[in-house]
C-alpha cells in the first residue's frame, strides 16, 4: 500500500475544468496521500487555481497544452490528428507510456473511449473494453458494466465484462467473492437473449472461480440481489439512465408534497435529519466515476457536470483500482477461460 | 359511448384468481356502466365472489373450466392441447370470435402473449406485437412500449410500435397530437443501435401525421420528455424494472430516514397529508394494464400480484382502448407505411 499512486488528470474536461478538478484533485490527495499528478492542461487557468491548494502543487506537474477535446467533439474528431496535443490524449499517452498509472477525466464519455483504446490498446484476451460504475442498492453498492462503451455484446464479451465486474467488485468494495449475476428478462420462452443465455452457460461451465448466479432482472439492480450485474452497452447505459431518472422523478415528487401546506412543511422542517440522511444515500457524487476496464491502462470517466467532491471520488475509485492491481486480477481470471475460448479471425485486437 | 363493452375475464389468472378479480371487474363496471361480462374460470370459486356483487353478477355470464395456466407454465407448455380449455385460452378464444371486445387476464405474461397470438394472430402490417403501458412521469403520463412481448426489434418494427404507441396516447392520455420518441443512448459516436437509427429516418420520412421528436435517453422516460417512448422489448422490459426497483428502493430509504429518531417521526406524522400524496402519486396500481398491440383484438394484461382496485383499473384502460377503436386506429395509421415498406418473405405472418 505505500507505493506512489501516479494519476495523470485531463485538468480540462467536464464542464468547468480545473475549477472543478483541481480542487477535486486536493480533495483526494488530503484524503489519500502518496499519490502524485500529472496535470495537462492550459497553464494560465490550471495555476490561479493551484495557487490555493499547496499540498497539491508540492504533489503535481503541469504539462501545459492549450489544445482541448470539447464536450460534444465526436469521438472521429477527437481522433483527428490535431487533438494528439489535447489534454484528454497527453493524459491517456501518460498511462501507456507507463509515466502514470491512470488516467482521470471528466470529458466527453465517447471522445475519451475512443482515445483510450487507440492510446492504451484492448488488453490480451478481451474482445472489447467496458464501463463499470458502482450503483447503490438496498444492500449496499453493487458493480454495473458495461454502461455504454459499447453497443451488443456477444457471450464471451460477457463473460469477459463477469471476469472484470468481478475483480472490480474486490477492488472497489472489497467483497472477496462477489456474487455474479447476468441482466435478463424474465417473460420470454427462451429467457431472453440467446447472448445472455450462451454465457451464463459458460459462466456455469468454467474452472474460474466465479459465483455466478444466473439471471437477474431490472428490479435486481436495486434490491442488490448480485454484487456484479452484467450486460451489454446499450442495455446498460438505459438502465442506468432510467434508474437516475426514476430517482429525479422520486425525489421532485417528495419536494412538491413537503411543500404542501404549513403543516406537511413543518413536519419537514422537524424530519430534516431524515431527508439529510437519504440525500447523502442517494447522492450521485458518492458514486461518481465509470472505470474502462479492459484496456492496458486504468481510465476514469468522472461525470463532467460534478463539483470537487465528485471527481474526488472518480479519483478515489482509481486508486482503489490500482493499489489492487486490477489489470493482473482480470487477466488471471481471463486466462482461465482461454483455453476453452474459440478464437476470432480479428483476435489480437491490436 | 354508449355501446355496450363486452370484456372477457380469465378469472382464474394471477396469483389469487376469483378474489381478486371478480372484486376488480365489480369496481370497474361501478365506475363505467354500459360493460357486461364473460367470466371463465372455475364455477365453485367464482360463484361464492359473485354472490357479494349482485350488479356484476347481473352484467355478467358465467363459463364453467376447471382448466388453468399456471403462473409458471412456460408458453410452450400453455399451448399443449390441453390448455384449450383453460380460463385463459377460452377468454382469448371469446375475442377472436367476436363475442367479446377485449380479454383481460392477470396470468403469465409469457403465456398470455403466446395465446393471444395463436388465437388472434397478428395485424396486417404488423410484424410483431408489442406490450404498451402507462408509465407516470414528471408531466403527467407517457406511454412506453415494447415492454416485453418480443426481444430485438428492426427498424419497420420500431416504426409500427411508434404507431401503436401514438394510437395508444390518443386512446388513454386524450392527447391528439402525442410526441413520440426513440430509446437510445447517447455515448456512442454512432448514436446507438442501427435499427434505431434508421427507425428515426422512416419515421421523420413518412406521410403519417406523427409528431417525431427524435432519440430519447433512460432519464426522458421519468421526465417525460415524449409523451411515447418507443424500445425494442428487451431494453423496454429492463428498463421498466430498473424503475420499480429504483423507486421501491427510494421507498425503502424514505421510510427507513423517517423512523430515525422520535423527532423525524413526529415530522412523519406532520406531513403525513404529503407522504400520501407521494403514495397516491406513485401507486402501481393506477399503472396496472399492460395492453397487448399489434394482434386482431385487445388484450390486457393485469399485474398477477395485483388487488381489486389495480385490476379495475386494467379494466378500465382495456374500456377505453376499446371505446377509442384503437385497432381501427392503429391500422389507418400503419397503411400509411405501406407503400414505402419493402415486403418480408414472411410478411403475411398468417
Amino acid at each position: 500500500m505505500s507505493e506512489t499512486v501516479r494519476i495523470s488528470i485531463d485538468a480540462m474536461g467536464g464542464d468547468v475544468g480545473p475549477e472543478v478538478v483541481i480542487p477535486g484533485c486536493a480533495l483526494a490527495l488530503e484524503r489519500r496521500p502518496g499519490v502524485s499528478f500529472l496535470l495537462f492542461g492550459d497553464e494560465a487557468r490550471i495555476n490561479p487555481v493551484l495557487d490555493g491548494h499547496p499540498a497539491l502543487a508540492a504533489a503535481s506537474t503541469i504539462v501545459h497544452t492549450d489544445v482541448m477535446v470539447r464536450m460534444d467533439d465526436k469521438p472521429s474528431q477527437a481522433l483527428r490528428h490535431g487533438r494528439r496535443r489535447s489534454s484528454m490524449w497527453l493524459a491517456l499517452e501518460a498511462v501507456g507510456r507507463k509515466e502514470a498509472d491512470m488516467a482521470i477525466s471528466a470529458g466527453n464519455t465517447g471522445a475519451l473511449m475512443a482515445m483510450a483504446k487507440f492510446a492504451l490498446r484492448t488488453m490480451a484476451n478481451v474482445d472489447r473494453p467496458a464501463i463499470a460504475a458502482t450503483w447503490p442498492t438496498l444492500r449496499g453498492e453493487s458493480i454495473v458494466l458495461d454502461l455504454g462503451a459499447t453497443i451488443g455484446a456477444d457471450a464471451w464479451q460477457l463473460v469477459d465484462f463477469a471476469v472484470m465486474g468481478q475483480a472490480m467488485a474486490r477492488a472497489v468494495l472489497g467483497i472477496e467473492n462477489p456474487t455474479v449475476g447476468l441482466l435478463n428478462i424474465g417473460v420470454e420462452e427462451v429467457k431472453g437473449l440467446e447472448e445472455v443465455r450462451l454465457a451464463g452457460q459458460l459462466l456455469r461451465g468454467s474452472d474460474h472461480p466465479i459465483d455466478y448466479r444466473g439471471f437477474v432482472e431490472g428490479d435486481d439492480i436495486g434490491k442488490g440481489t448480485v454484487d456484479v450485474v452484467v450486460t451489454e452497452g446499450f442495455t446498460g447505459n438505459i438502465a442506468l439512465k432510467t434508474a437516475e431518472g426514476t430517482a429525479m422523478q422520486f425525489a421532485t415528487y417528495l419536494r412538491a408534497a413537503m411543500n404542501r401546506s404549513w403543516l406537511t412543511k413543518l413536519g419537514g422542517l422537524l424530519a430534516r435529519s431524515a431527508f439529510e440522511q437519504m440525500r447523502a444515500r442517494l447522492d450521485p457524487r458518492k458514486v461518481n466515476g465509470g472505470v474502462f476496464l479492459g484496456l492496458n491502462g486504468i481510465v476514469v470517466k468522472s461525470h463532467g457536470g460534478t463539483d470537487a467532491e465528485g471527481f474526488a471520488n472518480a479519483v478515489d475509485i482509481g486508486i482503489e483500482v490500482v493499489r489492487f492491481h486490477l489489470l493482473d486480477h482480470i487477466a488471471k481470471g481471463l486466462e482461465a477461460f482461454r483455453g476453452s475460448r474459440p478464437q476470432t479471425v480479428d483476435g489480437a485486437k491490436e
